[in-house]
Parts: C-alpha cells; sequence; structure tokens
C-alpha cells in the first residue's frame, strides 16, 4: 500500500483505533462519523446521548459507535463497535480519521515581512498576511491569510493562526496555540483617569502572554496588561466571542464559554470552568477548580472547588434554594392572607 | 428622461411607491426620508410612533409619512401621505428611493484566486479578497474587501460578503445571503475531551451550512459541526456578535438581536425570535413562533408560541408574577411581624 | 544630550513628573512602571490598592510610586515617590515615559487608494490598507494594515485606525479617534418588516457620527442610523465586543464596559458609566451621570444621576433591598410555619 493510497476505515480498524468491541462484520467499510439521525451509508453513526435516541432505530448508518447502555437501541443486524466512554473514543477516532494538517512550508508572495523578522523551519505564511519589524515565528506554525503579527510579537512552533487573527505589538503566543479568525491578542485594556475635563488615557504598556497549547475562539479579545502581564495559563481553551481585560492571569487548565466576559486583575486558578455569556467583576479571586454557571454574574471570590450560578452569583445550592422560595413565593402570600383571616376571626371571638 | 437622470421622488411618486393617501402638494420633491425631529427642507419627516411625537410639531420636514394617528400631529399646512403601516411602507419607500447597489463585475487585479475555482457571472471581487483551492462563488454575488473564501467553501448567486468576511473551509452559503463585516462562518466549535493531563481537541469536521436569505451580522460568528451540522435555516436574520455554537440548528424566518449565544446542539422552530443578550444552553428544542425576550437565560425547551423571558426563563406571565411578588416582599414581612404581635397578645390573653 | 539619547527616568525626574514628594536617593533610575508584586530591580513599583498589598514587603522594584496610606508598607529603605491621587500619577507618569508613537508619513505601496480619495499631511498608511473612492482621511492620522475606509467615509485627524478596522461606506470620524482591531462603524441596523411570507430587509441608509476624542474597542459593533443618525458623543469610551445598535445616540464623556449591547434608538445623556454586559432595550432616555451596573437589564428610562442594578434593573438600593429580602426567604417561610401551628393551637383551645 503505497502512502498515497490512505487505508480503508474499516470497523475493525475503527475497533482498534478506539479500543472498543467489535460486534458484527469487521470489513464494512466506513468514510466519515455522522451523528447517528444524519447518518447515511458511508457512516459510522454515534450514539452516547439519551437525547439523541429519537431516529436511532431509523437511522441510515452502515455501523453504529456506541456506548453499552444504547446498543440495544440501534438495528441489531448491523455491525457495531461497543465503546465505554462515548466521547473519549469520538475524540480519538475523529483524531485519526481527519488528522491535522501539515503545514505547506513557505511564504506567499504577497506577505509583507519586516525588519529583523525571525522565521522557523518549515512555516506557512498565506496571502496578505502581515510580520511586522521584530516580530518571531516558530518553526512549523501557520500564519492565515491577512494575519498581522505586531512588532516584536512572538509566535511560537506548531501554532495555527487562522486568517485575520491579530497579534498588537509585543504580544506572545506559546507553543502549539490555535487562535481562530478574528482574534485580538494584546489590545490596549480599558484604562482612563479623569482630569482636564475628558477621560485620559492611561497608556496601556504591560504584556499579553499566552501559555503553551492555549486555543482561542472566533473574535475573542484578550487585552494586554495596562502595567504588568495579561496571562492565559496553559491548555486553557477560550470560545468566541470572549473578552479577557487587561491584567487577568487565567491559570492552566481552564474552559471558558462563548461570550464570556472577565473585567480587570481577576485571577482564576486552574481548571477552572465558565458558561457562555458568563461574567466576573474586576480585582477577584477564583480557586482552582471552581465552575461558574452559564449567565452567572460573579461579584465576589469564588473559593476553590465551588460551583456557583446566578445574578449575583451564589453557591448553586443556595441559589436552586433560594429560586424554589420564590417560585412558591404566591403560595406563601395566600398563607399568610389565610392566616390574617383566621386571627381576625378569633380576634373577634 | 434619460436613464442617467433619475426621476425625481415628488410627494405624489412616494405616495405611489407606498399605496399611501396624498393629502396636500403632490409636486413637492423631497431627497431623502428623515425621523421627523431630524428632518430638513429636503426630507419626508417620517412618524409613526408616539415616542417620537416630541418636535413633530416644528419639524423641518417638506412633507410627512404618517400614520392616521398622528397626522394631526404635524404642520397641517405642509403636504403629506398617510399610509395605514407606517414600518411597512417605510420599508418600501426605502427600497424604492435606495435600490441595492448592483454588482460591478470584475474581479479586482490583487485578489488571490486558488486552483479549481468556480466564479459565476458577474460576480465583483474586491481587493485583497482570497479564495481558496475548489471555492465556489455563484452569478451576482460581490466579495468584499479582504474576504476570505476558504478551501472547498460554496457562496451562491446574489450573494453580499462585506469586507472582513471569512467562510472556513467548507462553509456553505445560500442564494442572496448577507454577511457583515467580520462574520465568521464555519469555525470549529468548542469541543475537548479530558485525557492525558489535559483537554484534547474534538477535531471540528462537521459542516456550516446557511440557508437563502440570511443576513448575519456584523463579527458575529457560527462554528461548524462536530460532527454533523450546523444549519441556518432560509430567511433566517441575525444581528451583530452573535455566537451560534455547533450543531445548533435554526429554522426558517428567525430573528436573533444583537449579543445572543446559543449553546451547542439546540435546536430552534420557525420564526422563534430571540431579544438581545439572551442565552440558550446546549441540547435543547425551542418551538416554532416561540420568543425569548432580552436578557433572558434559557435553560429548559420551550414549547411552540411561547413567551419566556428572566434568568432562569420563564413564562412570561409567571416572570411578571414572580417578580411583582418579588417587589412586595417588604411588605409581606411587615404583614408576618404584624401578625406575630397580634398572635402574641391574643397568646397572652 | 541629543535627541537620539532619551533622558534616562531618575527617581527625581519621576517625582517632577507626578508632581509627587521624592523621599530618598532621586538618582536611582528606572526604565519601567510595575505592579508592586511583579516589579524588579528595574521598575518603579506601583501601589494605590489594599487589593495589591500582598507581596509589596517583598517587592522587588527600584523604587516605588505610592500613595500615603501605603507609603509604609514597602521597604522603608528604598526610594519612593509618594502621591496623594495614585490613578491620576500613575496616567501622567505612563504618558511621560511612552509617549504616543507618531505616525511615519506615507503610504504603504500595497495600499489601494480609489479615485477623489483626499489624504492629509502626515498621513501614514499601512500594507493592505483599503480606501475606497471620495474617502477622507485627515492629518498625522494613522491608518493600520487590512483597514477599509468605505465610499465616502471620512476619518479626522490624528486618528489612529489599529489594523482591521472597518468604516462602511459614508461613516464619519471626529479627530483623535481611536479604533481598535475589528471595529465595526457604520454597519446596516437590524431592521425587517414581514411581508410576503419573510422578514423583508429595511434599507438602513442613515448615518454613523463618532465624535472627537473617542475610542472603540476591538471587535465593537457600531451601526449606522435606519434613517437619521448613530452618534456617539466626544470623549466617550467604549470597550472591546460592545454592540451599539441604529439610531442610538450617546453624549459625551460616556464610559461602556465591554461586552455591553445597546438597543435601537435608545439614548445616554453626557458621563453615564456603563459596567460590564449591561444591555439597554430599544427607545429608552438614560439621564446625565446615570450609572448602570455590570450585567444590568435595562427596561426602562433611567433619571439623571440613578446607579441601577439588576435584570430588570431598578434603584440600586432597592435592588439592595429586594436581593436581602430574597436571601431571608426560608426564615420568612419558617416564620409562617410557625405562626400557623401556633394559631391551630389557639383555635383548638
Amino acid at each position: 500500500m503505497s502512502v498515497e493510497q490512505p487505508q480503508p476505515w474499516t470497523l475493525r480498524r475503527v475497533a482498534e483505533a478506539v479500543d472498543g468491541d467489535l460486534v458484527g462484520d469487521g470489513e464494512v467499510v466506513v468514510t466519515r462519523v455522522s451523528p447517528v439521525g444524519e447518518a447515511d451509508d458511508a457512516s459510522i453513526g454515534f450514539l452516547a446521548d439519551r437525547r439523541y435516541l429519537a431516529g436511532a432505530q431509523e437511522s441510515g448508518a452502515a455501523a453504529f459507535l456506541v456506548t453499552p447502555e444504547f446498543a440495544d437501541q440501534v438495528d441489531p443486524d448491523r455491525p457495531r463497535v461497543v465503546v465505554a466512554d462515548g466521547h473519549r473514543a469520538l475524540q480519538g477516532l475523529l483524531v485519526a480519521m481527519y488528522p491535522p494538517q501539515p503545514p505547506v512550508p513557505g511564504v506567499h508572495p504577497t506577505a509583507v515581512v519586516g525588519d529583523e523578522v525571525e522565521l522557523g523551519e518549515g512555516i506557512e505564511v498565506g496571502p496578505y498576511a502581515v510580520l511586522e519589524a521584530g516580530s518571531v515565528v516558530g518553526a512549523r506554525s501557520r500564519i492565515g491569510a491577512h494575519v498581522v503579527v505586531g512588532r516584536g510579537a512572538t509566535v511560537g512552533e506548531d501554532c495555527v493562526l487562522h486568517p485575520h487573527a491579530v497579534l498588537y505589538p509585543g504580544a506572545e503566543l506559546g507553543d502549539r496555540v490555535v487562535l481562530h479568525a478574528g482574534a485580538r491578542v494584546g489590545a490596549d485594556g480599558f484604562g482612563y483617569a479623569w482630569a482636564a475635563g475628558g477621560h485620559q488615557k492611561v497608556p496601556q504598556v504591560g504584556q499579553c502572554v499566552i501559555g503553551d497549547d492555549v486555543e482561542i475562539g472566533a473574535n475573542s479579545t484578550i487585552d494586554r496588561g495596562s502595567i504588568g502581564k495579561t496571562v492565559i495559563g496553559r491548555g486553557t481553551k477560550i470560545d468566541n466571542l470572549v473578552q479577557i481585560a487587561h491584567n487577568v492571569r487565567l491559570g492552566p487548565h481552564c474552559a471558558v464559554a462563548a461570550c464570556v466576559g472577565i473585567a480587570g486583575s481577576t485571577r482564576l486558578g486552574t481548571g477552572v470552568v465558565m458558561g457562555g455569556q458568563a461574567g466576573i467583576i474586576g480585582h477577584l479571586r477564583v480557586g482552582d477548580g471552581a465552575k461558574i454557571a452559564a449567565k452567572a454574574a460573579v461579584f465576589r471570590d469564588v473559593p476553590a472547588g465551588e460551583t456557583v450560578s446566578g445574578a449575583p452569583s451564589r453557591p448553586h445550592r443556595e441559589f436552586l434554594r433560594s429560586r424554589a422560595a420564590v417560585e412558591r413565593l404566591p403560595k406563601l402570600v395566600a398563607r399568610v392572607k389565610a392566616l390574617e383571616a383566621r386571627l381576625a376571626a378569633l380576634e373577634e371571638a
């Protein structure tokens, strides 16, 4: 088998890739992975969640990738691979079937490369990219179309900067960082002092440091420090349209969902998880492993390991209790009214 | 009258365009439409909302476009066109007075066009646009400056992609789609599995399909499916800074206001309306014609036709009741205190 | 001393620049300003906030810039400059140490300049910028890489447009305006009328006018008027990822934090302050000097000088009262239950 002819994905090969149990014909070939409800006869249909049972029995899939509890929810006559942890198996299979595209080394002739730029080996620089003076791009990194790497900014090795990402001057990316389209790293923080009848800009002269293995979503914005640093810890993942203000520090391995805002100088520990549209005001501390629910408004420090929700946020159990009490309020009002009537009758008597 | 000399907008012509009643001199000429409070003697002043009555009587407008209930709120000596439905009339008049700019066919010499790109007839491609290998642009579509159409992505006919819009590889646009500046279509969804002490990326390999007649606002982000598809139904309109996560499906004719976030795999029916900054968590269903108020946080399925508000959201009438009960809480506390005193007195006796 | 050799920043010079009291050796030289906890021996460490006391005593700073209440919290043997207003002093020092970079006059050979474009003296136009026909750029303005100035749009004098900012056709910027990367000024508002079984676009033909000394953050979006104008008053500062809808008017000297959304036709007075992720629905009035807390949802007019918070927002004191009452609800329920038992006992008797 030559390298030009990729090995077909037989079900046997799938089972090996995900360390799963093969049931049925291992020679069936699939070319893609699909949700069980959208699968056709070239697909292996994926089912690992009760919410997607509907349609599973009528699925057009050639074969299935399922967890044991759903193994009897699909056509018993079609072959399947059964795995204990569906989402980890899916991740492993997708990495195997869709390996990341290697860079196509070279600098597009339209790219503008400034003075004293350092270009690592094997990098790919797309059309209309602008690498300003003194910037550095590490080995094997891919710089997409229209990307701007500002003066003195640095990109580590094996990074992927999708089209239209912008690094402000001096911003620093570690290795294996991924920036999606329109991500802005190192923009000025929002700092003014009132004087002479107007907001006077406080020059934003600090750094913006993005650790190894960080991924930042489309159109997200990470400001540089005012003085001092903004830091995103290694392995932290940030979704689309997220705002990280000046001097914020995120520890390693955080996961920040879309539309989150974190105000200035707030610090998150290791492995903090934030749901979509949550917000944290400035100058707070959020401990390791804390979880902040979607839409929560955090106005106080959050201890390590705590789960908070609501606006203003409080521990999730308190939030549920107080929410339930509010929902029973009309009944409480009726009880008070009844008490008043009974008491009046008694007073009368 | 030659084609170079556009016909002047006499009030008579306005009345015909909007199917309205002309009162007064039909030969008055206007050159633009203005809010009644900002109008000058070249304007037809528009008034269809009680909130903008202030200043109506002193308006500098040459003429008025009004609904019957406001017809006597403007100078009775100036001509007017009276219409039953103000906003529909305004829409019709603006379309007539400001017809969409046709494309100026041609590919700017700086555009980069990859291998095997298909270009339809009469398309306009702006400076520094990048059409990657295998991409397709349908007839009469306008591709703005710096737009990137990724590998194998397709743009239908009569589309308008404003400057800086980006299609990731494989994204698909229907016909008459409008993307505003900085819209990102088909970016990776936010999917990771924890393994080996870190968040491991789940390759995002699904599709992103945008239906006919969809408009997407500036800097909004629509992720591709993880596996399977993200789908925006035909005729749906999306405002600025909106986030649509992987595998979300919006039905036709939805209207999604600015700063909304919709988490993964959630599905909206036909004609759903979402107010600004509203959010929906993942894996939910929102039925046809449901309305979600501004800032609402939706944590449960929403039945067809329901209006929900609040965080967490509930049916709007319940929200109002519980909001009112909360506002009367201090009074309820006082009532309970009074009961306690009276009961103590009675027990004493 | 030649102009090439900038004067070193001795502590004496720092004290003069900020009009502070020098304590200790005035000949110590610093090269940057750092938070006291991140400072090294080339830094002057800044301390003006109780929250950053931790580490102050072990700071590696060569000298300190402190307010009187913290002057004894740092090593007494190292020199310091003591100032009454820490943040104003910091602002002044940073402006002095980091003067804004002057434009490097010239138009990059890759910039595309349309017909009848007016270019002021001393402007700098970066690579791949596109200045469409009839646009105007005032003297000494800096136009970054990939910026698009649409047809007939105008940029005042001494502006800075960071890379990837986009002005839609006809947008107007005053003098000394700063646009950060990805800011979109003058995009279409979100206006449709339902007809013929679909949302029909209301052509957005109004203006977008940005006053002098306005700064707009990265990836923020400011829509043009539908008819009439969207106006941002002079000196107003807008953070990242903010959405300003059509026909909104902000007075002068407002400060709008990140992720805010303001819906159509709402008007803010002078000096209004909005916290992060706050939102205001359409057609409201917010009076001069009002303050809107982070995450607030404003559904009613806000009087001048009022501070509001919560969702829906109300005066901040009411918000605190009602929040406290909700937190005491479980206790109130217990009191009612006790009353019921006591009353039953009494009725029994």
